[in-house]
């Protein structure tokens, strides 16, 4: 028996919100499973708990998914049992720590129009409310994922046609979908019109690939052609490829989030180099909260770039501050009970040479729960910092995101808890401060096209159904109890 | 990754039918998951491919299934991860050898009025023309089961209440079904109107159990109550118990073949000790087909039963000429080309000292294709018997089976092939002796009520749905090539 | 990491003693892994623990090891991975359940000769007495087993060339040991000069084979040749094979066990078909110990043969009344305490059809400890059956071995506790009848050559070494403390 | 059966030299296990091959070792059978891919002292001499490691008391050789005269800690005290703490390459911070080669520290341009052939928008054979450089290493093959420069006490024993074929 432990909610909660996915998809290629294979991994920051790849040779289609990385879930063995020219792929984040497989993705099912594949980056508002629907006349789930809902509304449309009962479908979801399905033979691509999540096309050789990010196609050498635009269903098959706009919405709100922590920095999303936007938001934020300091330090990774540019534009020196161990493994033991920087301790160790007795500027992304944080700033002073001095390269993070984002509720989030100030004392530092939200603005290219609702609590998509309980609503957004 | 390799059809395939499963059930038990484990341990017999246990704590349903034997698929670990008080469970044999374990039973799925699982032993005839049917309204399905039809059936049924919903799908089904239901709470039992399937019902304490097999209350010191009924629906729940008539038919048909072949020798089922039927059967050969010999042997260990029968009327004496090895592993490496008798030597080796210059009476319970047999015949002739006289303790299988065992095509049956003399010599033994229809049924106790199809061809359910392709019928039917 | 969970000891333990192993060994065969993967799987009833392989390519010498049965520790891509002509493989029954595979065999170790490799079946009453010198005269050990003793003899020998060093070695050492050795190119086999173990000769094309029992040559299409002497070397390599005679006791000492319980039915050992002489046990126990019954049961599936015999001279009918379920996993769960009769019923289960209201008599092989055999009365009495009687296939085994079989202090073993009478009554039986000595003894051919020192303790090699502490002596055979 | 696939070279061969093993020993915890396990982990990046821990609880010594990063090897149920107070532990990174693990460490032994468990860091120079002496003395050897060579030496001590035997034995050996040994209640250290290898001395608690670098102290919220000196054996036991300087060199001779490469730049080595140490390599080669250009990169994460060095000095803009993959599997499949850049691909991707149309510094800590850095350099100009500085952080790597660490031979070192200018060419860089020798020097506090012979050849301990072959020492230093 293949029993699968998640890493404890403290190891891998670093405190940022969590991606729930990555999506890979190729036609045309022989070897549509090693291909897939490749741009999962490259895609692995976006998901690690569970991997699959479905392929189609034309006839048939087959799937494979497991627990863990995609090099942990896949080898030679199981990819020579999956040969085809189409596949489509996924990585997993899960909120759920459950045993089994029952909730990875690709999903497979049969329906009138044959089999068919589908993986899904986003979250649907009003998949409550269709599955009740659905439930009532007699459709049954197998699993809690909005992606079910999809298929079965295709399932249930009158139209003939995979394509057209998929367009029926989509018709009728709202909330954030980036999804690809895949028949024995043809790849089928679409994103939200509202465009939430990416998903981006490209080349290589004969092949037609699609990837969330495009770092999937620069390790299979092959070439971004564009995104998928905001409400397009493009249909890859044998007759060859066809693009139709099914829906338009008078604004696209992609995911601003994808520039500040998600997406790799080498990659393109949205079409716009992240490395660049996220390298302005350190250096807007340099300016909006400049500070009398002798280093500036990342938590590494995910927020060297900002850190950088906050340097530059300070002129305070970076430095490499903290370490961070990349051996984090899947199945971890618990510290003994007294340990008390234990937790971080596992995935930063400070560089005691570097920071004692220096006045330390800290340059992250986001704050979520602010718990890692508030741990993280006594582990920098315990190593020697004179001066603590926090700089958030995003505006403080107040509201749930419903477009597929894990984050906690209102009531868990720091900056809905408290005002600047007192996170300040919070977090135990000397200054603190969040990039504005106009700052962010001016660090991407075309600010009116993306969603800041986690920032500002705009939703540009209702995230509760029409018969949605109240109740929810209210839950959600609980008046958080400390707020001043 | 879990890989799970099956073992290879020629090892395994020990030329006989082959039960498509075990079911076991308790509700009202403190340790439903261990219980059922342990049921299911008993029942190992009847499928070792999966196995599975879901498992209600009266307000969720939790389910965890793997390849393999129950004592691989399931360890303390993972048995505490589901506590609860009702469970149902299954051991699986497929025969289909694919990569997951998306066949594995029971099936856990989501309707309007909750998380229900199901567990099946037997064949719908009719599940291709429903699913077509539901698939034509917009259903999906995940598996190609036919278990998976019910679950729609009821799903899609206008009554309310889960157990209203059930009786609506299970009188639309026909064909072969013994079924365990579990929901959060309940534990529902049905056995199809014509009874093929067995399924009995125990207690234990205050709990009630329900398995295939008698043995499965022996293991856990639990008293066998009766069976469950031909087409009786047993509910058993918070409310207590209660049972259903939902149909009768004018006679009831039960699988012969337990009695010959599948159920243990000490379980009782149809209301029978196997053991005495089976004994039976070999005393009944004995009569009809007498032969002058040194030796009776059995081809262990499920003949030795009727070949006991046989040595005690023929009163030729009884002997142990084949030793059975009990270690035949999971994965498994091809031998040598040009090792003749290697696949059947893997699994028995004659007794050289038993066999040598004696006449040998061989007893079976049954040949399907033949080519085990005349394997075995020359390794029982290699080890130096005189002469051997194989003789079958049931009448030839001529007809596939269409209610829940896996059996070949027409066209692959020895029995459709050729008469019995050509059998003989094809099987290269000096003589061939079936045991009659009727003398098999002399030996059980209310032979009315039993299914005989695979020896007769009188199908008491028509095997094909009526918007059946005739194709189908005909394939199923094809003229055996060779028939006399 | 891969866990290994011994079965426990209420599980395994059948209350008979243990043989420590199988041996197996190749030369000049193409495939010698392979061959040997099959004759271990043969041989898989002398030992489930652990199993391991060495291959010898000519120039080097590689080995896999793990635990488990051999067609779980083996499969395609490691047998791939061990080419060349000779090979040892070893299936080990092992006494001590321990993390890792450090006592898995064979043995691999460098010395001044090379690469050598041995597997062991036996145990050397001096190892302790051996290895204490050599401890004090700086050697190291890596194990507790006796076998790197012998590595170490070799070792240290003043001689020169491989075979001469072990000839040196084998010299010294006391007590049983059939033993086989492989370097690159050359395989050696070895039977102590008492001939306690089995070591069996055989061919099969150009290539020699060893092993501990016959059926392993069954199953590979071999031919038997002859047993490897008492005191014989043989030495198989590149220039031919080559015998010879290192030392002459005046008598042999064979394993009777072996006859009673060890070997397959099906094979030859020490020159005797062990069916024959197993029937002839069952044969005089009746005439030795009449009782007037309906039916003779056996412990399957061990004392089949025997009963079988006693059940053709008594006259009293040969009936099948327990079950024995074969699929016993590796890991296993605890029964509810409470469950009085789980233990055995786990692995037997009674026919009650068979036992009800019958007078029964129960053939087994061998009594140890008497605690599985009282609860097997009390299932077969619970199953009806109106009067046990007990009848043991082999005389009370009062002694403990000393030469590789696995059996517990005589404190604990039941007929050194208590007398015959007190036995049947300790067991709940009616009556009890053991076979005498004598009558064991006129069961094989030629009694002057076997050991029987389990039953009379007549030792036929001091089982102390010289300079053994008295304090060991006298726990090895401390007054039972309710001995009569 | 685990099989352990080891990732291909060129995937994990990013053409550094390799450390061998990190060591971690406690005395004095009641969690010696879990500690030990801890210090394993933040020790990961010193080998990823296998990882084992031996601990002592007063009585017994007992161990586990597997193949994989420590958390795979270790989980709570294994740390669970390891109680005790005293434990050794040990991460390998193995340049043999084999099956199984009898390469792993700690090795354990038993000889007349008792149990012992060794854990070693470093490669003895007269390893084979000693063994081959030993051999021809009748010692057997399970493995090819230097370390069982130290274990024989104890053992063959004619002194008495295991700390006796052991400054026998270390009095023998010659070589790099840091080495934890626990006996069932005592925990020793001991470092080499020369104090090639690393290993500090810490307290948590009342426990001791030795560990190879203080980043495992600070994980154990653990002190540094200091490090073993060289030559020195520390003994700490019931009885106390127990120092004693077994020898001393003239000058001792610690392995720079710790600072350049190895280490942590958390962790103190030598008693200087080695991130420290680091940046200063990395401003000093700013001063030695300065160069006009618009950014300097790292190759992350080894070169981070001196690529910020050398930003500084030079007044060049640090950039983050090559993304690391930090998810790169063990098992892994092998790209489609002619997806040129695949191999260094898998690990770095470039950053398109900081390179295109820079002229860029790559700073690199070390070249080994330059493979990797050819393939690194084409993708960074792929990206759109429009010049490639390289920049190494320490001086040409022309002659092997025979203290511990894992170099090819001569004639595959780059800098060994040719002058710097065709050096330039070959890597196709615009600049190529080399940190000096003396610059190096000048980074370290105390340039006298460091080996630098893989960079002038001068080798402190003479690599070759007395008997050893001139064929060795002519094929470690073959003339290179190309050199000018």
């Amino acid at each position: 028996m293949a029993k699968t432990l998640l890493p404890s909610a403290s190891l891998r909660g670093d405190d940022h919100p969590h991606e729930e996915c990555a999506l890979f998809g190729v036609f045309g290629h022989a070897k549509a499973a090693e291909t897939t294979f490749y741009g999962l991994y490259a895609l692995q920051h976006r998901g690690q708990e569970s991997s699959g790849i479905a392929v189609g040779d034309g006839k048939e289609l087959r799937c494979h998914r497991g627990m863990g990385l995609v090099a942990e879930v896949f080898d030679r063995d199981v990819l020579a049992q999956l040969p085809g020219q189409v596949a489509v792929g996924h990585n997993r984040y899960s909120t759920y720590g459950s045993v089994g497989v029952a909730n990875a993705q690709p999903l497979i099912v049969n329906c009138r129009e044959g089999t068919i594949a589908v993986a899904h980056n986003g979250n649907l508002v009003n998949a409550g409310e269709l599955r009740h629907r659905m439930e009532s006349e007699g459709s049954i789930f197998q699993s809690n994922s909005d992606t079910e809902v999809v298929l079965h509304l295709a399932a249930r449309s009158r139209r003939s046609g995979i394509v057209e009962m998929l367009a029926d479908a989509l018709s009728q979801i709202r909330g954030a979908a980036s999804l690809l399905f895949a028949t024995a033979d043809r790849l089928i691509a679409y994103r939200d019109p509202h465009g939430f999540r990416p998903l981006a096309l490209g080349r290589v050789g004969g092949a037609t690939l699609v990837a969330s990010e495009t770092c999937a196609f620069d390790l299979l050498d092959a070439t971004f052609v564009r995104d998928i635009r905001p409400g397009e269903l493009l249909v890859v098959g044998p007759e060859g490829e066809k693009s139709v706009q099914l829906a338009n919405e008078p604004r696209v709100h992609q995911c601003i989030f994808e520039h500040i922590y998600f997406a790799r920095p080498d990659s393109k999303v949205f079409g716009e180099n992240v490395d660049r936007a996220r390298r302005r938001c350190g250096k807007q934020l340099a300016r909006e909260h400049p500070v009398v300091a002798d280093i500036v330090i990342s938590v590494p990774d995910s927020s060297n770039t900002a850190a950088m540019g906050y340097a530059r534009v300070s002129g305070v020196r970076y430095e490499i501050g903290l370490i961070r161990n990349h051996y984090i493994g899947r199945t971890f033991i618990d510290p003994e009970p007294g340990m008390r920087s234990f937790g971080v301790r596992v995935k930063f160790n400070p560089v005691v040479g570097v920071l004692r007795a220096r006045r330390v500027v800290v340059v992250d992304d986001s704050i979520v729960r602010g718990t890692t944080m508030r741990k993280l700033v006594r582990l920098i002073r315990s190593a020697g910092a004179s001066e603590v001095h926090l700089r958030i390269a995003s505006p403080p993070v107040a509201w749930p995101c419903f477009y597929g984002i894990d984050t906690p509720a209102r009531e868990e989030l720091l900056a809905a808890r408290m005002p600047v100030a007192a996170m300040r004392e919070s977090l135990g530092v000397d200054s603190l401060g969040y990039l504005s939200l106009d700052g962010l603005r001016a660090c991407v290219e075309d600010p009116q096209n993306y969603c800041t609702s986690c920032f500002d609590g705009d939703y540009p998509v209702d995230p509760f159904g029409e018969h949605e309980q109240e109740a929810r609503r209210r839950a959600a957004f609980a008046p958080a109890p400390e707020t001043a």
